[in-house]
């Protein structure tokens, strides 16, 4: 079995859907983009030892390089419909593969999207996919949008998936069985909320999702909106998952800091409250955790006292800086 | 100097075209493809110590990178547009950065395509690139059209990036000076035939690019096909910068079997051979090499008289079969 026929084999989708007029095997593959409709394209790489331990299972692994994707498309309010797929691996073994491919091409049919190109290489575990979706003209959503006096929500129940990885590096951490794989599964396989994004685009001013910590991306969403925050830690939702498992003050670190959530986070302006909130009848939670303000920063606040927190979320060459 | 500013600092353009809606720096680009057109993706990863030797110069690290993608889009005539890098290395060393965002973005700026997203990881020094480009509606090459009848195409000159690599390799094996810069060139900075690709629309039945071996490559272009093709060794282009290093079995052997290239490999029907002598008037050269004919493999012939030839073109797993 040779390079060639290793993304034919595991990796070519029983059928496309009409819009790929040309699928994996070519020297690329032809889309068609709808009339009236943007691309939308970005990067996720994750490496083993890095963004998942060794030893991870071959499917979650393939679910969670496509879902981290996914999670970008959401986040702009697109609807994700194709990726290539780029796997280094050290050798080329079969049930390793099937495994793998399984894990993302469930993924992949849960939400519509076709893997129509990618190859293979020697190297160490990594697995980078490129993402592309498609979004009505003008609809996108930005991280650069809000303004003062929006208010800051975040989706579902940030630190699950960052206990989720503590609990597999540390198993004697765990407690009881509900919480632990209610916790592993946030880690293996986050939910990208693609629906959520898309319902968002009528009423967010920004939005993006949260890989690298909240405390670290809300930061990011004020620099590119050049305002800042006043977050509320009293109103962050907290699991149960985590707090049956870790101290409260563990569970806010995790909810603060932890990454690989794969939640939104996105502000609303008052006037468009309520319609957010009949969004929300149906679907994912959201939370109010603060609002925006003007100057820069994120400034943290329990029951109206200021709360200095260090920022320490993920950052891959923080340790090299020059 | 954390991951978040490396993208920006080092690649992003100093400008975007307009159908860039939305570059570097969010979740996601928005990109505009045009009316009539359709949207080309294809992937590629180049690692060191497999495409490319430990020690190569950043700046010739980061041409090839984008080099070997554009040679997808030209092998479908179609026009990059647009790329995603994907950057993998042991740590964030700001002078390697500066050279290989230089030998990127020069190559980038020739060809008008925009760097719109990426990521970095640490990791072994690894690159991946997604292009994106876009074709006339109905108008793209394929690998799969090739007849019985047509006559078989190369562009430019096959071998002389191997010979280029091998020159790397084994530096007593230079000769004279203007030779091993021509093959030293043409493996570090090779040229995507992005210009010839889309003349070719009207004239080729199939295309592809020559990365793994003009051998093992036709006969990937066979199968896709369904047919065969009878290849003349007289008729190989043979460069003199090869002739003038290598013994002649040598050069037939690297134009055989080196890869690297970036050549277009393609077929014309007869009734198109007036059109293609036309299109060759300026440009690079294209030498027709054999024909197409029913049945499946590829039958090389010397003046007449059968030669079996091994297939040594590069698999990366070919080692691991099972």
């Amino acid at each position: 079995m040779g390079e060639f026929d290793l993304i034919a084999r595991y990796f070519t989708p029983a059928h496309y859907s009409p819009d790929v007029l040309l699928g994996v095997g070519d020297d690329a593959a032809v889309l068609d983009v709808p009339a009236g409709h943007r691309l939308v394209a970005a990067v996720d790489t994750v490496v083993e030892g890095v963004h998942f331990p060794v030893g991870t299972a071959a499917e979650h692994i393939g679910y969670r390089a496509l879902a981290v994707n996914l999670s970008d498309i959401a986040a702009m309010g697109a609807t994700p419909r194709w990726f290539t797929l780029s796997l280094s691996m050290p050798q080329a073994d079969a049930a390793w593969l099937q495994a793998f491919s399984q894990g993302l091409l469930k993924l992949a049919s849960w939400f519509d999207v076709q893997l129509v190109g990618g190859d293979t290489v020697k190297g160490p575990l990594s697995i980078s996919v490129q993402i592309l979706g498609v979004v009505e003209q003008d609809g996108w959503l930005t991280r650069s949008g809000a303004k003062p006096g929006d208010q800051v929500f975040v989706s579902g129940l940030p630190g699950e998936a960052a206990g989720g990885l503590r609990l597999v590096q540390q198993p004697s951490l765990r407690r009881d069985e509900a919480s632990t794989a209610q916790l592993l599964k946030r880690f293996y396989q986050p939910s990208p909320r693609v629906e959520l994004g898309k319902a968002l685009r009528k009423v967010a001013s920004a939005c993006m999702d949260v890989s690298d910590g909240l405390l670290t991306d809300l930061r990011k969403l004020c620099r590119s909106s050049q305002c800042g925050a006043r977050l509320q830690l009293e109103q962050l939702p907290a699991s149960s998952a985590l707090l049956n498992t870790f101290d409260i003050a563990t569970t806010e670190q995790l909810i603060l800091n932890g990454g690989d959530d794969y939640e939104l986070l996105f502000t609303v302006p008052h006037t468009r409250l309520l319609e957010l909130q009949q969004l929300m009848g149906t679907g994912v939670r959201c939370t109010p955790i603060g609002e925006v303000i003007a100057g820069d920063g994120v400034h943290c606040q329990r029951h109206g006292v200021s709360v200095n927190l260090p920022d320490t979320g993920f950052d891959h060459f923080a340790d090299t800086s020059s």
